[in-house]
């Protein structure tokens, strides 16, 4: 069965989760089990659908999980890169970008950062999809150290591997930080800015 | 069949490939396809070995993640933490370390770097192994910055926060390496070099 790819998997009437909480859900599962080791029949048991209800709304695992990565890049979009854009100093954006990416992550995003690994799955299309959509986020990154450097604030470094060494710190925290929960959230946020933003700028 | 933990498996005579390249087959495979979609059949053929042979050595697809993530520590203590616990002065310290463990990546450990995340798989007293001998290098980044510290050289950076953002910068280079590899390897250790150790340093 093969849906259109905008099919998103709707709550049950019953537990009123969001489609949010569905993918959330759905990724967190992938992520423990592996999206090898997970299956159709789990993933509707932990979302609380029918396994033909979920195929109602999904082409299958793979759609799915086209879907849910489709998903964590529509909140980035929302959450990180639409605000960030509209922040005209570049030092302030960089600010910006790190900040609302970590908050991101702490604030559900945790499970769509980790899923990100299995995207080799996907087939070509959809994967080239995904990998657009990384590069947008990596050019405005980069776009916002190539000014830095223009204003003489950057550091003797290369743009394009600050710019993921800066990405990889902040996706990193989903790996780490369920090992070191007792860890103050806002004092994680602000230690990662400084963090990225002393390696990257003069100061 | 349950073998001690420290049976290893042997080259064959014909393919005269060392106990190294063994593991890194094996592990380049887990992260190819996963450990739960990796048989010992798949590990068998890729290693050039009879599953019988192969069994010979293991007590199972379990025990050789076990072993190959004991070759990967091994593998750190020879080439970064002994090396690195020779230098005297923390700075010099934290760039050997850096540099020593980019250029282990880089030098075939980007498979063991990536399959280490396939470490829940294992049992709960494996696991511990592998988490105390995690801990020890965390505890020689974390007691090298705590130097740096009373020496005056630290940014104002939480200890902890610090260690892990460099060392996830150090390890992400394992996902995003491979997509990039038209980057030269002495600029890439260089530039990670300057950019953790500007993060965590006041210069």
């Amino acid at each position: 069965m093969i849906l259109p790819k905008t099919a998103e998997p709707k709550p049950t009437p019953k537990g009123q989760a969001s489609n949010a909480e569905v993918y959330r859900a759905a990724a967190r599962l992938m992520v423990q089990k592996g999206y090898g080791g997970t299956s159709i029949s789990d993933i509707a048991q932990v979302v609380g659908m029918t396994k033909a209800g979920l195929y109602h709304h999904i082409a299958g695992k793979q759609d799915l999980l086209f879907q849910i990565l489709q998903h964590a890049h529509d909140e980035m979009e929302r959450l990180v890169i639409e605000p960030a854009k509209q922040v005209g100093d570049p030092e302030r954006r960089l600010i910006e970008i790190t900040r609302r990416h970590v908050r991101g992550i702490l604030d559900g995003g945790l499970e769509f950062t980790l899923l990100y690994r299995e995207r080799h799955h996907l087939d070509d299309a959809q994967q080239e999809t995904i990998a657009l959509r990384t590069r947008a986020y990596l050019a405005l990154v980069g776009a916002t150290l190539q000014e830095l450097a223009m204003e003489g604030k950057l550091r003797d470094l290369d743009i394009q591997i600050g710019t993921i060494h800066l990405l990889k710190t902040i996706s990193g925290i989903a790996d780490w930080y369920p090992m070191f929960s007792e860890i103050d959230e806002d004092h994680l946020v602000e230690q990662t800015v400084n963090f990225g933003l002393s390696a990257i700028l003069k100061r």
